[in-house]
């Protein structure tokens, strides 16, 4: 039992990741302590620390904090995750596009969308790490924020003994498939958590190069898989064939992926087409034939509406907040990182050497051992060329991203954009949509030149 | 003066850079020797050694051999000018992508037509290079031969202490047109030789960040100028506004470049469009408009002609050889290598630091020094970020192209393919024309899979 | 339970290690099959066949074979642990230089009798490599023969892929020393197992920046006890006060390197002191007042003697041979490998990133994942300056001892010599004493020029 | 011509380096402007200044300042030669030492004398840096202190985009030894600028693998005249043979490395000496059996005196300030710098590819070109493994020494001293040296932990 564990949390005010925190932290009997909210939308924070406090079996205090200061003094660990600008800017970098014959299945890390969500980010990220780095300097920093490579990226450029890292759930989809295919093949039933893998990649664009269950090789039976599905899909959760669910998914484009390449994109399909030329995205209705769909921001934001609802039923008792597993690795890394256990899982870190020929310091996707105040890439080789040639490409568009937004240096996000796999326009197009995307965001590139 | 210097010529058949160096080195009073001249048409060899015989002021004797070991063993120095295949395959390479609305200018490097290009020649480089290790392994190995970085890496990789380095006359054109910004500016002579450049990039697309004549800054100059004929271009040879002349250039591709990243680019119009997105090649009109011209392969068949009418005159008498300074600066490197002077120019080789942040081994062109029996880079920096990224995705795609050529991999070619900039097609266009072009030089494609 | 797993056993006449490994499979009731023991001395490798098949409770099958081919054809793993010549030329590597002043205490890695060692060693490693590379170039190598780094770094620069890695014990020592100063600070029991270490070096010259025993950070700790203990040592096994023990231990070594420079040193003091300037070895009686002591050869070759009359007993029946866990970790890799489970250990793989401003390809040991099928190093970091500036020095000789070793370059050899720390001659002792030594073991040198 | 040419003169009451510069800048018609002469004893700064305006046909203005801004605001060229402590400290850094059996020939840059001088000169140089950075930050910096290496990584690691690099005259005598032998073999007279030569190493400790002159390759020649002159040394000056000359040189050491290792070391053998390990300095009488000197610390200081007898002179206008040609290559540096004429030269830069395998960013010695505002230094590949493995590890103490000193990190300069060449010393002993050194240079330790 460690008690008196301090968290600061960045986008505190969120009813989606907050709420996931908030939840497996008071399913977690080891811990205790206090999690200090922080949002631009401060009554969001006020909100969430009443929902907190008012977990009847949680063990943690919950207090909204008005400043970064206040919320970072002294803390061990930090939790970011933010949406920088609201859900109509993230309307204009992914439906603005479509005009122009560029279509978006989620716009969160590269494509038009992806880029210019970053030039709205990296200064906010930037702003957060050096309050870190004033009030905190020896916490560990967990960060959810995307475009995930630009965000940590930058606080490593800018903060040399930040001690942060990124997560991300995608690569849990890949293990709960294989899971699946092996329970297909041998009628016993199989954890995802017993699924290993070898991650190499930039995030929402990463690769398994080996997998394993036990001693058994999990890449022929994939390449078994995949090919028995390639034509229909695979479903791999009851919803993932409806219509309604923005976010279904029949892995075809990860199974076609595998078939060129060898090697398994571990991503779901949404984030797997937009790194590619627009093969998967060609026009309005290329992602429907492939069995997923444009994820639009118009639901985004009435889903938005159900969540303001919801904390309304919470914070007037008509609903009680019933702490649920997210599935999320959050909890488990704070106890990883206190001692509590050893831990192996994908993170995203500057590449020291984990990534073979893709430059020092870009940031890079690979599995990593968590252990006491400590997070150790492992060294994960090299993909096939053809796979490599194209991740080295993304890994130097999202470093590049990353430098443009900490110069605020205009002309080198376009440069970015033009080198873009979705972009593919004429000059004089491709000046007009950038300008207007960045139009459209202004309000959030105070500073740029 | 140094006699008994023997040469190897590899593509000793050629009529156009065979004839530039015989004509070059029969003026160079200091040297002679014999040159040794090999080609898979031996008639064109053996006619060569008429010619070259017939040269009454050279002090050289010339024989045509009928095996690289016959040529290779124990010559000083070993010249690499092919054309692998014939203007047949070339036709293929440049205008059938033109079916699927891919126009290229000269297509000897990047683009469809270069990777293919590529597929013929890397083999052939590999087999020359492997008779040299075994007939002259200190020979120095100078090579003219396209696509160059992916030519010199395949030497490097193959044969590990090989002494060879690709040379380009493109980086000629930038020094005359500063030559003749600065006149222009000064009312007095200059010549192209005193002015002074640092190069970085890869082969035909190589920028300068730096240039200067003498104690002037050329870079502020060259802005003012490129400014002034960035509507209208500027024609530094007289033909170059001839619309009969297909390697006519008005500067105006790489005025525009310049405008926008602030850097040189060094090579003609030509060859710049291919390496950028299409913005220059975006339709069958698009280079008329920008004042350059789709160079056409009837063109260079024609021109065939009228060579081989030449070197009929040139056999039977009617015509005399009359050398002439070609521009080259192959005979000046040859000097330079043997001590008799030290040398500063551009070439390419694996970069070993001269470039930094480009992977190290990846063929790179910089400036070097050349003095006796060595090559030594200069360490050129490094771009500004922008045109970084354009160099560092283009020296990955040749480094990636040379990989595929040595291991005849056809799925690794075909992803360089699908990598490239002038390709934006889906996946199936990209793949039939792949095919078509594969299938149609064919018959140098031995032993790919 | 795994059947069928063959191994290839190189030195398999070993009385020590052979019968460790043979000791630990018949522990091992997941595992059976067979196990081919080759040895340069064939009569002790049947020797061990017969005990290894007369082991009742094993599951494995014992053939001892004439050749390396018979050896290795299509096993799965390769254990080489060799004694490189006899124990006669080891007593010249180690003896010999005490006439010069030069005191070793084990003689096996660094110092004269490392270089030396290295001398015979390499060559031999060469060979069981191609034998390897030719007969089961997919099977995993285990390496436990000295010098570690040299013999590991001519496996990989000989034969690129090469699936081989070093494994040795020493690091176990310092996990039992923290495990018993936790015990010793809380009265409760705690495993060596559960001591998390960031281990970082060359082998036996490694260094741990890190260790905590779940949430406890160990530092501070080992600082307390190091000086607690510094002036009379602190004896971990109950013969480490007893002067007959040539392998007593006090830390006293470790405990001061501590003080000096902040993190631990791994290995034991015998091994610490040859890395050092002679600070611990300074004369005859230095171990001595360190607590430690200058293994001599004539105890390794009565021990010897001692081991013969052991395996007398065991072959005509007089002794049973009982299989006792050997502490040794061969049968845990060979079950990660197999993908039973995973584990974490330090190993010893050429660089890849793992060791920050060590040179690429440069052998060194840190924490590595073992997976099915897979070995990961973990990106450890870097040691603080002082102690990198040691490490880096002895990384770079011994991969230079590695290179001459791998040209049999006699003066190269020599210039390892002449920069080892333990040489404090002059030009003319240094160059009289690696005659001699060399001259003592000239039957194992044939080809070195 | 240029005027207005503005130099900073850190170190500028000198009456060596100075009076060099001021003699050569005057004897340089195509030049002129004003030099800001700065020193920590202003008053000599003073007497410089009147010296410099009585030069008759010099067309440079002297000025000498009071502090460093005064000195360097907006100057183009800052020139750095400066003497940290007086000839008091560097009696005890080169003669204490001997005491404990340590000789020392210069005592500037390596061994005992070398890292005390460091601890002394690198935080001037930092806090001269910082003036730079904030007065002058486009201005080029010439470096003629020691220890170079130390002191130019410094102005680097502290301020990424200075434009600084070191320069040394060892390399020419090397030259001049060479252009000797030349003549003596042809017997034609041959400059020693006509001597093309590959350096590689660091200040003090270069080696060239190649020399030659036209088209003669120099090594064979050097080879012979090496052998022949083993025993009885060669003087290339008159006075290498006089006792009294505390500078002699009789290349003697110079000989005996290149027939030990097969390329040429460049310095004296006063320097070579002490990078060696105490082969040539093993006791009082060494230095004296190979034909160099221990030059003494107290022929500086009456050297001193007679120097000040002159300057006394030379106000007085009792002698007149003669401008000789210094044989320094500072003015030529600077018309290179300024674009008159392209110059190859040695320079001290940090390593960005220009030495293979020597870790990036440390200070080494290798040719650079030098043109208009630029200094691009030439990929000089890597010398052999022997003499790979002296060098880098000079390369790396001289790395460390630098960062002890940015760190103020007195235990780390320690750790340095200890793996130093000619430290051959008990633990004890060495810190015995150690604390009485760093005590007699407390006067400039401010700050140091």
């Amino acid at each position: 039992m460690i008690d008196g564990i301090k968290i600061g949390y960045i986008g505190g005010g969120s009813m989606n990741w907050a709420w996931a925190v908030m939840g497996d932290i008071a399913l977690e009997s080891g811990l205790s302590g206090e999690v200090r909210l922080y949002d631009l939308d401060l009554e969001s924070a006020k909100a969430n620390e009443k929902i907190g406090n008012s977990i009847t079996q949680s063990k943690w205090t919950y207090t909204a904090c008005a400043s970064l200061e206040e919320t970072l003094k002294g803390v061990d660990f930090v939790i970011i995750s933010i949406l920088p600008g609201s859900f109509d800017e993230m309307e204009s970098d992914v439906h603005l596009p479509e005009k122009y014959g560029i279509y978006q299945s989620v716009g969160d890390t590269t494509g038009p969308a992806g880029i210019v969500r970053a030039m709205r980010t990296v200064p906010m990220m930037l702003e957060i790490g050096g309050a870190i780095h004033a009030h905190c300097p020896g916490a560990w920093v967990i960060n959810y924020t995307n475009p995930m490579a630009a965000c940590v990226n930058a606080l490593y450029r800018a903060f040399s003994g930040i001690k942060a890292f990124g997560c991300c759930h995608e690569a849990f989809h890949v293990q709960k498939l294989l899971a699946k295919f092996m329970e297909m093949e041998t009628d016993k039933a199989v954890s995802k958590d017993d699924i290993n893998i070898n991650f190499l990649g930039v995030n929402h664009f990463v690769w398994a190069d080996k997998a394993s269950y036990k001693n058994t090789d999990l890449m022929p039976l994939f390449a078994k898989f995949a090919q028995k599905y390639a034509a229909n899909g695979y479903a791999l959760n009851k919803d993932d064939t409806d219509k309604n669910n923005h976010f279904r998914n029949l892995n075809r484009v990860c199974f076609d992926l595998y078939s060129k390449y060898g090697v398994i994109p571990v991503a779901g399909d949404r984030h797997l087409a937009e790194f590619m030329p627009p093969w998967y995205l060609s026009d309005a209705n290329s992602a429907e034939s492939w069995g997923f769909d444009l994820t639009p921001v118009s639901w985004r934001k009435s889903n938005l509406q159900k969540l303001v609802a919801k904390r309304t039923r919470l914070l007037t008792g008509e609903e009680q907040f019933i702490p649920e597993n997210s599935g999320e690795e959050g909890t488990q890394l704070i106890k990883a990182l206190l001692g509590i256990n050893d831990m192996l899982t994908t993170v995203n870190l500057p590449n020291t050497g984990q990534m073979k020929d893709i430059g020092h310091g870009i940031v890079v996707e690979t599995n990593a051992i968590i252990r006491r105040d400590a997070v150790y890439p492992v060294c994960a080789g090299k993909l096939p060329d053809a796979v490599h040639l194209m991740v080295e490409k993304h890994a130097n568009q999202q470093d590049m991203l990353m430098r443009a937004c900490m110069k605020k240096d205009i002309d080198l996000a376009f440069n970015v954009f033009l080198n873009d796999n979705l972009i593919q326009l004429s000059l004089t197009d491709s000046q007009d949509l950038f300008n207007q995307l960045v139009n459209n965001t202004k309000a959030y590139l105070d500073g740029w030149k």
